[in-house]
């Protein structure tokens, strides 16, 4: 799309004399950034006081940064409201689930629903988009900052409103709602919407269902002020629009990217846990499919603020992220931040600078960085990631029904990370796709944790499975109604029939003393689970002992030229990832999957299709400690054009290779 | 009493529509269930708009159950105000000791005692007990739903004024209260009641005085509001009344039960923790001398929530925790619940059918239950549980005190039952009785942890000693005032003259290396103690190494026919335990009990006395390891009548046996 | 100064009746008490209502403790404002953190910057001056109780405006303020001072500069509260005047001493910790130099309250406690409490005799404490602390540093115990000295986490230095401004040119694998470090492996006749205790420091000097036990005046002996 491969750091030229901006430029250069992102956080120097808007700082740098050959991505400042816009307004400021008010002088303490706010963003946004939309350098825009980083649902009396109006637009009449609601129950009935409060303080739990259309309620507003500022922006400057977000945040980032042009996410995950830095790359990557998603923010060796200190990374591990990100689709790796912050809160959060100017342990992984994305650059150009035969949904809903629901510390987001692991170590490519991601070119389908299904996501994978793919359905899944309520006809609605078997009981399995066996293997079962009796289908794993002896906990059932497979209960422990392993080979062999190498666990295979269909591996050691993997014969070292010898292919510490393997390979 | 053991289940038809309904009643017949709770929560059903009360769907249903041979149980449904009556009234809610102001949404979220919550309360109990007062089928009402378990004192505004003029009544002067709580301390001193306040956020610790005094406020004030709803009710109906309580809410049992006509309970006790189940029985049963208690709730699986599940019963349990609550003299063992929520918030909670209508793994309980049940009725009708030899004694007013100081995390509840569990476990039958219980018929009297031990109760025990009883004094006992102060003329103020000793020292042992010695075992002594130096009393244990070297922990002291014990510092551990029960031994040899097995611990004993005087032996293994217990010669089994081989008696996992032991046993 | 070193305790007349005063004072007597602290807390007995102010009860105490021989250290009792102070003034009471009201019913409850309480609690210290004043036996004043221990800063309205006040006389323009907290950051830049908020509830944390600045601002208004109180008990007397302070509290200790004439302290460490008790007398020993300091509370058994008691001291534990107190320069050491209160909240405390009238386990401690003084009495009378050669540096502001920034869990307090428990350990007498005392006598200079280094304190270091002293900077020690931010000019400011090196990186060492090398040894290098390049000075101790591998975390440097040492990285665990002992021992032997013993651990040796210029050893076993020292030859038993025999002289289980050294010795 752009021609290169970005690499590119956030910088806060405002915070810095002439000195420092001249000499940051110098040293971005030396390193081969080719992107800068600025203007987050930037609004009270911008507007000082209310209406004394002047963007022209940032013009000059834009300008000046493009005389220099760097590109430029310009944010909106929202984030930050300065002073004049809350200072004896308390009614315009964010209160959290206890009734407490934010205040002024860190981030996201407004209420970014409250019309003033709106007004007054919508202004700062139109004059930066305004004035600079149009300047050369200028290659992209980011919505304001980590949208809901800090906070979730704001329960101020303005959102009060708000939400009830967004209940009676989802609802129509409160009689809809309290059956939607079982409010009969606890005697929750509401006469009127205008009574329906906020789930704030209350002697014990609030209503699933309420929880849960409060936390959809919240992550739609976030939704509507990015798409009113991206309409704002797109009137002015035609540069693609993006948001750095995460899975993290209590946002819905598949509706909010359906309104912005392209992905982006931060993370700051430990190098010993680079599955979770991985799944990123996987799921951003599919938001926008056929466009590049950015790694907006990483450190360049650790992160931190005044009150934690991550551990830096190991030397190599930066560039590794890097050739990862780049491999695995990214069309830019990006650090915060180049030079420390000498005030605020985050100063002793890693950087490529320190603020005193000198080069942090992070510089030299920066240089590591622009050495290897200068290498893999014309490959990569020339390339593009492979669809993955296997898929693996996330769903920031499905998050928010766990949220609400996490019965025994279920976290959707660890679980899905374990899940994204797993196929990780077993070399099978993968992609991370929201739920309505089309399923063409796909064979095997991973919907584990996903407690609603809707009807047409039943519909979508049941078509899928009768074209030959194989889906396979749980744990959690299917079990909750899209109100958040238990299903009243069977215990997992359509699905049942669907995939030939009675759910016959459903309950938590920890310390039931319940066995599964499977695949020739046993494994402890737990957390809530199902149990079946096969009308149809057959069974694959028994349940031994417990409390449901001899039931399925898992089934698979002939679907047109597919399958269906119902896994009902967790494996548990090593015992159950080995069982899990054991499925997911099974269904992968059966299904077909190509896409997979022997790699040793911790080593990573990229693979990529060349414009002439030829397929490319990008292979990267992400856990320190180098790697094996087998790559068909006559394969070739891409980097090189040397032929590689047959057998095992070395990989060292943190190191990457790119391979490019025999035409008929594919 | 009532002709029958219940078989019983809480159940909430307004929420379900004719079929379920239906088929529900259809189940509970087929499981033997005779007994069902409704009504709790209701409110909004029955007056979904101000004024407008209808109950005739509960008429409905008690009729239909009635033609089923079910009894009905009908509950007020005051724990769950509608939202007319709490919307734009914050005045009305209940308020944190933080000061946090709870909403609608879940339960408990009114100040009960607001005027306008006590008035509407009434209008809807007056509507309820008048229509359906008379059904035929009603067998009892239950007030509410488990009192203060989501909440301890509510700290309104309303509610400060109400603190003020129990105070006034209280103390009479502020120069009483002045005096009772030591208020020249710290400056604290009043000069009007209108000045006390709530123990709200402070710095540091509210004064003892008050914070106990406020805690005694607020259980009195729920007996007000019991008592105040069951003289709507007695106007209407002669059902008895009663209320689904437990020992963990901050309420005053013994008070709430004296203006109530039987007494029952809620228990979620894990399988492991089966002695904090059988407490229960053994002190609820003491609430209402001669009236069978009543088992309100208990899952016929596991209980759970949206944010926390428990382990299921293991197979077997529940039927044993069904014979132990009959044999120990329940009127009846009910289910929470009969149908899953589909909505709300406790959806994951056990129940013994699915909200899709099939049975769970709780429906083999529930037939197990039903089946011992049916086997042990007419042996239990025709008997009833001997009265123990061995008291102990409970009050929800020591637990205010340890609650107000609980020192080094002494926990009142678990203090006792710790207790209690050594008995179990030793095999002696008890009472667990509340403060005012008479003592007729008592051999051995425990009053651990009770900090005040009023005139009255002193004087019934010394009665009580001098005819031949013992009485075990301490660990922590009498060491402080009514007022919860210290006493200013002895340690123990009475105590001390009467049981022949004076307290030399009082102060916390754990870690000063101190070494009990007593009954030929030494075991290191710890909590709060004291020591003593004998005066006419006997010392039986004493102290080794340490801060008092050679003082008594333990003394006894000849009173008329009987013993003062003084148990001054608690043992620890296992040798701590083991030289508990050595004494516990010692002093039930002495004092002649009788009621007493050599059930293997786990096992349990209960002793019950035959219209001809016989005495029966309901024996039921409750830790699933199966135990033995030597049955008397020429004993017989009670439910087939076959005489029983000399030996010890083998019981299986969570099995029971009933026993007639021969008539001269008793 | 005064004759006699004082042995006392506090005592509460006002809360007893006069047999029991009389009976205390019999005993106070007995026990040798011989100064007693009144008044605290009283307000309300003074002035039970507004304006009726009546002290005459404290004029007699003090008048009959004068004719029993007993002196009085009398105290105002602005901790605790009676009822009608606050009463209906919700606007007067102290707001915590989260905005949160204390109430009446404890202590420190009041906003002690809210005009209101300063007039009135000026108006009954001036009532308690004029009448107390001049009255024979007063031998010294306290002011109010524990400044901060309870809350920390204010945040209620009244106080938000003096905050503004004094950042406007700080900064004098908000530009200047902006500048120095580098607003420009997040937008959080301010128009006006009436704009800067507390740092109170936000999404994320507060600009450091804010937060370390709101901290100072609310020390100082201590400080301008005492120096008040202060200036109007000396308008009529003339007994000195301290506060039992503590370096647990949110108070400036230096700047508060520099408004008294005493200094005082309470503790309550344990008996494990002796430590953690020794540094209070190292430290307020150097608050008022030439002064002897008070320990005005120290428990005399163990600490306790409703929520928490202690593990009491073991036998002979306190008497230790005395003597390394007097021996280390206190006039004074007094307990907390004679006798146990029967109300309020601090019953469980330990006190000599219990609220019944008997002596408690602290009665012999008393009775071995005041046996000790007496013997040591005529020895310490005639002599005095030796001036300490090395000196770590204490200082609040730098605590104040470090709560705004604790990064991975840097506890000030905690570290710096951890490095005086070193030197402690090692033999070496030691001052604790606040940041403005003067270096004269000083051999071996330790600032240890010091962020911020003033001007002055390096000039006054430098010229300590180039006059043959040894200064070892760091860790943490210089890299931070005034303003609490990162310098810009270099990584140490200052430090660095004149200490030969180049800071080249900071960053958080732990999980680097960073090992130090240095004396030999090696050690694995933790918390946040900065690593060098010596430019002139000498590298003492090297990286190896982590990040960083090769630069130095140690070097030296020539100063004029002196060396300045700069430790960059923390080394860790038992291999780094022993690296910094090398390190500590090393500099202590090339600064020539002599007074050093080699004491087996947990042995304090204390040396004074005579006024004939000879040298005492006070030595104490404070670790129960026991242990051994060499004294010089021809050293004799200052006690009985025998000589010793040379070897090494044992002490036994919290014994002490006094050891006088021959002349030359010096």
């Amino acid at each position: 799309m752009i021609g290169k491969l970005y690499h590119g750091t956030a910088w806060y030229p405002e915070l810095w004399d002439e000195a420092v901006i001249a000499h940051d430029i110098e040293k971005m250069k030396e390193a081969g950034i080719n992107v800068v992102r600025i203007g987050e956080f930037t609004w009270s120097t911008m507007e000082p006081t209310e209406g004394a808007i002047d963007v022209s700082l940032f013009a000059n740098v834009i300008a000046r940064l493009h005389a220099d050959d760097i590109d430029t991505v310009m944010c909106t400042p929202t984030a930050t409201p300065p002073i004049w816009l809350t200072h004896r307004h308390p009614e315009r400021l964010h209160v959290d689930e206890r009734g407490t008010e934010m205040g002024h002088g860190s981030r996201q303490h407004i209420c970014t629903n409250h019309p003033e706010f709106r007004k007054r963003a919508a202004m700062i946004t139109e004059a930066i988009a305004s004035k600079l939309g149009q300047l050369p350098g200028l290659v992209g825009w980011q919505l304001d900052n980590e949208f809901k980083a800090h906070v979730a649902a704001c329960h101020c009396s303005g959102c009060l409103g708000l939400w009830q109006k967004w209940l009676e637009k989802r609802y129509g009449t409160i009689e809809a709602l309290n059956e939607a609601w079982g409010t009969a129950i606890w005697s929750q009935w509401y006469e009127r919407f205008d009574q329906v409060p906020h789930p704030g303080p209350t002697p014990f739990l609030h209503n699933a269902s309420m929880q849960t259309a409060h936390r959809l309620f919240s992550m739609a507003c976030v939704t509507d002020f990015a798409a009113e500022q991206a309409a704002i922006i797109r009137r002015f400057s035609s540069a693609p629009i993006t948001h750095n977000s995460s899975i993290a945040f209590a946002i819905d980032n598949e509706q909010l990217f359906s309104r912005l042009d392209f992905a982006s996410f931060d993370t700051y995950a430990s190098a010993e846990n680079y599955a979770a830095y991985l799944i990123n790359c996987d799921l951003f990557r599919n938001y926008k499919p056929g466009r590049g998603y950015w790694l907006m923010e990483t450190s360049p060796s650790y992160s931190g603020s005044l009150q934690s200190v991550a551990v830096p990374h190991p030397r190599g591990y930066v560039a590794a992220e890097a050739v990862a990100a780049y491999a695995l689709g990214a069309d830019a790796f990006c650090y915060w931040h180049w030079r420390q912050h000498r005030s605020g809160c985050e100063q002793p959060h890693g950087s490529v600078f320190s603020a005193w100017g000198k080069p942090t342990i992070g510089w030299d992984n920066v240089l590591e960085v622009e050495q290897a994305r200068g290498a893999i650059e014309p490959l990569l150009l020339g390339s593009s990631p492979a669809i993955a035969e296997v898929a693996l949904v996330y769903s920031d809903r499905a998050k928010a029904f766990l949220t609400t629901e996490p019965l025994k510390g279920m976290n959707y987001r660890g679980l899905l990370t374990d899940c994204y692991a797993r196929l990780l170590a077993m070399g099978i490519h993968r992609d991370v796709i929201p739920e309505s991601a089309p399923l063409h070119g796909r064979k095997l389908l991973l919907t584990p944790f996903l407690p609603y299904v809707s009807d047409e996501f039943i519909a979508k994978a049941m078509t899928f499975a009768e074209q030959g793919g194989i889906w396979i359905v749980g744990p959690f899944t299917g079990c909750r109604t899209e109100e958040h309520t238990i299903p009243t006809d069977t215990a997992l609605g359509k699905l049942e029939q669907l995939s030939g078997i009675e759910a016959v009981s459903s309950y938590p399995f920890d310390g039931t003393g319940a066995i599964g066996q499977a695949f020739g293997m046993t494994a402890p079962l737990g957390m809530w689970g199902t149990v079946f009796e096969p009308h149809g289908a057959a069974s694959v794993g028994i349940v031994e002992g417990g409390l449901t002896p001899g039931r399925s906990f898992l089934t698979e059932h002939r679907v047109g030229r597919g399958w269906l497979v119902m896994l009902g209960v967790m494996p548990m422990g090593e015992e159950g990832d080995a069982m899990l392993r054991a499925m997911l080979d099974h269904y992968a062999s059966r299904a077909g999957v190509a896409l997979r190498s022997d790699a040793t666990s911790g080593t990573l295979v990229a693979p990529r299709v060349e414009q002439d269909g030829r397929q490319l591996w990008a292979i990267v050691n992400m856990d320190g400690r180098g790697g094996t993997v087998t790559v068909p014969n006559r394969s070739e070292d891409a980097l090189t054009s040397e032929p590689l010898v047959s057998g095992p292919l070395s990989i060292g510490r943190y190191a990457y290779r790119v391979v490019r393997l025999p035409a008929m390979a594919k």
